[in-house]
């Protein structure tokens, strides 16, 4: 997928939601259980449920790969699953990878070719040579930890080189020697608050996706007020709070009202900021 | 695994090989792919004709996953043949892994309950809470991202901050105060020979997972001069220069070739450092 076409889908959803796919077992409705992949007939209740009112989706890679080679099939059923029947959202495989070349080269062929997704979130540490291996095929992208949402993001996110500039701005600075706008986003956490001001001043045009709306406490209002642009750019993505918003036999359609209630916010921000 | 059981391994085996386990299907024999799970018998031919020379195995996630769940089930199936016919083998899940606290909880669940592996690689851009998660179980280890072995390690993990202090050198710093030397390990790389030298300033008890020697262009007398300390606390990795040594009906006896050629090296090296 297009940067333009993520925003037409935008546009035409009033809504810059990522519902996160952190399915986990434990958590499930039980009735549920008895059937032969519970976890695959949740995901695909909730995204039946969800699709109206979201433009993307993000299964993280632990929740599957925690259930071992069953987890990997719930996890290709579902990806699947959205590709044939919502084929305008956007897939991220939130998977947090990074390696020396040819390590990276093979994660690149697992979340692109094998299990079709859109786009992979890549940590930077290991710098260039790890995160190029991502970039080589047209419209698949890249979500480059920049400055997460958690509170471990102070521990070394934040540290400021010789010449003032934290590692997180070094890194977002970096990286666009790598890609463009076109194939590359930002994780930024929504705990951040104002400073998506200085996100925004290197990286005025690429999409962030932010985690931290709700489970984690972070300000919807806040997030669009420092970070929006002019195609919007920015993914919000909420997991907790919309997929076990209800536990028990009713929880697609509670979802379903989370992520309408979310989508609502969300058109008033396009209004407000866009 | 404990610390001291580790460093008994190597001094009967007088080896601190790992060996690891990148197991592409495309570079294996040829006669393999015939069976039902090439990469599985890969590896336990492998496995078997190196295992006298080395204390540990190394596979790496990537090359599993590229295959989707049927790579998955070889892996789990690796790891349990390693498990069963080796147990005083160390195993590490390279998985370079790392997330907020409850999604790095599910992963240390994946590799430490369901893969059984004694150690995982895991990057540490997230800070504190991603990486304590994986720290709760004794005798399991996290092998932490320090000092790379890619040309790319010099984008980030050489910036000095304002006490002049570079970023891998803070990570080795601050992350002593997740957890002890009997749990924590750090990956240097082979190729960045004289910096082994600053890395001991800093942890000088830890063992550290050296890859880099061998295909991509390490010394290993280097690393042994500057890295090895009163426990050996090596643990030197080569993937490639054994496993695809040959790569006809012979590769199996040609491996272990390999990997005692390295051996006798290492005996050297500890008769000469330790």
């Amino acid at each position: 997928m297009t940067k333009q076409q993520l925003f037409e889908q935008i546009k035409e959803k009033q809504s810059f939601l990522c519902v996160g796919l952190d399915t986990d077992i434990k958590k499930i409705p039980g009735h549920l259980l008895e059937t032969e992949d519970p976890i695959y007939e949740f995901n695909k209740a909730i995204v039946d449920a969800t699709a109206p009112y979201c433009v993307a989706y993000k299964p993280n890679l632990a929740f599957y790969e925690s259930e071992g080679t069953e987890g990997w099939m719930s996890l290709e059923k579902t990806v699947a699953y959205i590709r044939q029947r919502y084929p305008k959202q956007f897939i991220i495989a939130d998977a947090k990878r990074g390696d020396i070349g040819n390590t990276s080269e093979m994660y690149a062929r697992t979340f692109f070719d094998v299990l079709k997704s859109d786009a992979v979130t890549v940590a930077p540490y290991m710098g260039a040579d790890s995160v190029t291996p991502f970039l080589t095929q047209p419209e698949r992208w890249v979500v480059l930890l920049a400055l997460t949402s958690n509170k471990g993001s102070l521990d070394f996110q934040m540290t400021a080189d010789t010449n003032g500039e934290r590692l997180f701005e070094k890194v977002l600075r970096v990286s666009q020697q790598w890609a463009s706008a076109d194939q590359m986003m930002y994780v930024v956490g929504a705990t951040q608050g104002k400073l998506f001001e200085d996100v925004r001043k290197i990286v005025p045009d690429h999409f962030l996706l932010v985690p931290g709306v709700g489970a984690q406490g972070g300000s919807l209002e806040e997030v669009c007020r420092y970070g929006m642009n002019k195609e919007c750019g920015l993914l919000v993505n909420s997991s907790r709070s919309i997929i076990y918003a209800d536990q028990g036999e009713d929880f697609a359609r509670v979802a379903a009202q989370e992520a309408a209630k979310l989508q609502v916010e969300m058109k008033e921000m396009l209004n407000k900021y866009l």
